[in-house]
């Protein structure tokens, strides 16, 4: 096999770059920074697209597209905003290109400088803001539910694939609220979106909160984010809501007239996730034999693979195979049969346990005489022999069984990794050895989680929404504290 | 009415614009050149999307992503294709933004310019075939079969909404094959697909021919198009696939070898639809009330307006309306009941003309005494009493027969508007009074088709594949021609 992976134990920075490259599912580009995604990691992405997409509109939101290109004073208008978006990003200068006088192929052409440059988007609040001045007057306009799904460019000098590249698709959502209590509802709603489409179909548990102050997205009166936990033991931020108050109604001048005649700045929400999913998908679940995809966002569910020696006997067991394909698909089951003569079984067993499809069906021509097939689960590596009869049902079952199997899983492994800390030394002592979530008392200020960073580079991962309050003293500063903040080191 | 559209009569191209705005399709932007696709707008592409998109992929292709950016140097490596496409495009320099040290906002750091500029994709070409070359060792890893949905830039001075903007959506398809020959018929398959998806969905009847000379893809051997007639007399190109020969294969030095063990380049195709689509379909079917929507299209495909007085009639029409609405979403109808008290019954249904709604049932307290309703088709603008006994099926039936309908009506205006012209003169009075396709005989030169142009504004939109062999002259030249070509003034 060619295709074996560094193991995690070894090396899970590396294991996680050889499963990306062995999965086929991205690899670098001639681009700096930017990534291709390959069809396999792109059907990932469009299974996680579909349901997303259809949880947007379930919730009343609807689809546009906004430019790509933003001129660079808007991002001089939202005052925090600039800080944190208008710094390292694809600045266009000029439009268009000439046959260099010397023959020496070509070049940029000095007289097509632009007036005024234009930033390739990082995130689109500033133009889709300065859109919705036109399009809200009065309380009648409103709300508005939009999401878009594009891609964003933030230049980036050390990239890994999909966790963090200079270019990546995501959808980000825009909305516009009469009151503050029903952007406020907004942005909760879709952080539980989030929660739910992470738990319930990437089987990833995640814990929901409140950013801190110095993790907050710039321009955000309140970020609430979802926070998973990496094999690794480092966190990795898996979706943000942020409640924007009326900042960017005020930088870009959005008011609207209200029931009773009063004008007043309109209230807005932004939130967004993005083909980072998939790097937290893959670092969530997977072995060192490669992949392992929770049922309801692989690509292929159930593999059959034939067991033959010579066409005869593949010819009976193709028969089969196409029959129990064809009951799955009516259940429907994603199933592959691959009949592929240039390659032998055990090939194709590591090519799919690579891969991760959660269920592989082996035919062979003694499972054709007795009416039975070997059926081995990616998540457990087991196998077992069963009847035909009913097969469509008992894969069906298994599917559901594997999703939440891989949720329990992970689940066990994040409480297991979840510390509690007294002491700085204790604190410490449990970010150097496994890592993990860890529950610490906090003092509240900035400073204190800078120095914690400065000395652990553990952050503050989220306040969650559940923690209960309890009297402490700050880890770090001895000050009083009121509840638990989640601190870990991140992606 | 506050939305009434200017009439094509008067000025098809502000009725065109008037159109765009006033059914909230798309506005432009603040950035010059780029539009705002808005929800409804939007809505349309993702049923394009969708159904293209199975189309896609029931022909064996998948979806994967490649970078925003292309390096300037690799448009220098097809001849061709340089001067088609690195001339009126996007030019990034620079990574970074920094504050002004005189404090008067962000400027571009002149410290972070790029050692090569990179150009904003205006086709993928390049950059996916500089990938394939890593993908590609042996007729094994072929054919390949991949499209790619994203945005791309075109600078463009002079824009309209939808069929000309410097940035636009898009799909392309890049495959390479073993052969010339399965090339070819993959260039003439999503021809097919194509016209298939023009005719069956948008209801427009297409002609599928070659392109000449002048007007084909720069570096394709060959393109083939459909082409499309708009109310206006005018031609509009509504998508092309390409056969790349060897060019691009050539150009990135992407070689395989054969089941024989000799080493040849790889044959290439590419094919692409836009959003362009949408100003197709606009032109093609809408009138002077608004849009007229194909129902296998249209976002809403029907409406249900109640007519009341007083809550008490509105809650005996709501629940009729609610009923009627389940019973027509279980044929996979989409429906929308406007229930809104805001709005008269009368602005409603003006509303929902302009935005091309196939369908509109107004119910109103002598139909429910009645077990009646009043249906409206949108394409034909005529209404009937029906009873509400069997609607779900009535509806049914009633929407594949407006889709079947707006096709005719524009066959037959096509069919009307398509002219042989046999001299130069006859030639040039069509083309100055309506328009229309006409079929000329041509010399098969470049510089004939250039003179033609400049005369006339006519080109040739393609050489049909059907087209029968007949003996005569070019209308210009009066050089022999063995088949007729049709031209037509263009968007």
């Amino acid at each position: 096999m060619a295709k074996i992976l560094t193991k995690r134990a070894e090396n899970y920075s590396q294991w996680y770059n050889d499963l990306v490259i062995k999965a086929d599912l991205a690899e670098n580009s001639a681009v700096r920074g930017s990534m291709v995604i390959k069809p396999y990691g792109y059907s990932i992405w469009e299974k996680m697209q579909a349901a997303l997409d259809k949880m947007f509109k379930d919730t009343g939101h609807s689809n546009a597209y906004f430019p790509l290109f933003i001129p660079k004073s808007f991002f001089s208008k939202e005052a925090s905003h600039v800080d944190g978006f208008a710094k390292e990003c694809a600045v266009v200068t000029h439009y268009r290109l000439k046959n260099d006088e010397t023959g020496k192929g070509i070049v940029v052409d000095p007289d097509a400088r632009l007036e005024e440059e234009l930033i390739v988007r990082p995130t689109s609040e500033t133009v889709i803001w300065n859109t919705y001045k036109n399009w809200i007057q009065s309380y009648r306009d409103l709300p508005i539910l939009v999401n878009q799904w594009s891609n964003v460019v933030r230049w980036e000098m050390r990239t890994r694939l999909f966790l963090r590249t200079s270019e990546f698709l995501w959808q980000e959502g825009h909305t516009a609220h009469a009151t503050k209590q029903e952007a406020l509802d907004e942005t909760e709603q879709m952080i539980n979106v989030y929660a739910d489409f992470a738990e319930n179909w990437m089987a990833m548990p995640v814990t929901k909160g409140y950013k801190s102050e110095n993790e907050r997205f710039a321009g955000a009166i309140d970020t609430y984010s979802i926070e998973a936990l990496m094999q690794d033991g480092k966190a990795l931020q898996s979706g943000t809501s942020h409640f924007l108050g009326q900042n960017f109604a005020k930088a870009f001048d959005v008011k609207f007239t209200d029931k009773n005649g009063k004008i007043d700045y309109v209230w807005a929400t932004s939130w967004g996730v993005s083909t980072r999913l998939i790097g937290a998908l893959i670092m969530a679940h997977s072995d060192d034999n490669g992949l392992v995809l929770p049922p309801k966002l692989a690509p292929i569910q159930v593999v059959i693979i034939p067991i033959y020696k010579g066409t005869e006997q593949l010819g009976a067991i193709a028969e089969k195979a196409e029959t129990i394909k064809k009951k799955l698909q009516e259940k429907g089951i994603s199933v592959k049969f691959d009949d592929r003569d240039t390659h032998k079984p055990g090939w194709k067993f590591a090519e799919y346990e690579l891969k991760g499809v959660p269920v592989r069906i082996a035919l062979g021509p003694r499972d054709i005489e007795n009416n039975t097939l070997e059926i081995a689960r990616r998540d457990t590596l087991k196998k077992e022999i069963i009847s035909q009869d009913g097969i469509d049902l008992y894969i069906s079952d298994l599917l559901n069984e594997i999703q939440q199997s891989i949720y329990q899983k992970a689940l066990k492994f994040r409480n297991e990794n979840t510390f509690k800390a007294d002491s700085f030394e204790e604190f410490k002592k449990i970010m150097e050895n496994k890592g993990g979530f860890v529950l610490a008392h906090w003092d509240g200020t900035s400073e204190t989680e800078q120095k914690i960073k400065n000395e652990t580079k553990a952050t503050i991962r989220c306040i969650p929404f559940d923690s209960t309050e309890e009297e402490g003293k700050c880890i770090y500063s001895g000050k009083p504290s009121k509840r638990r903040v989640i601190f870990a080191k991140a992606y």
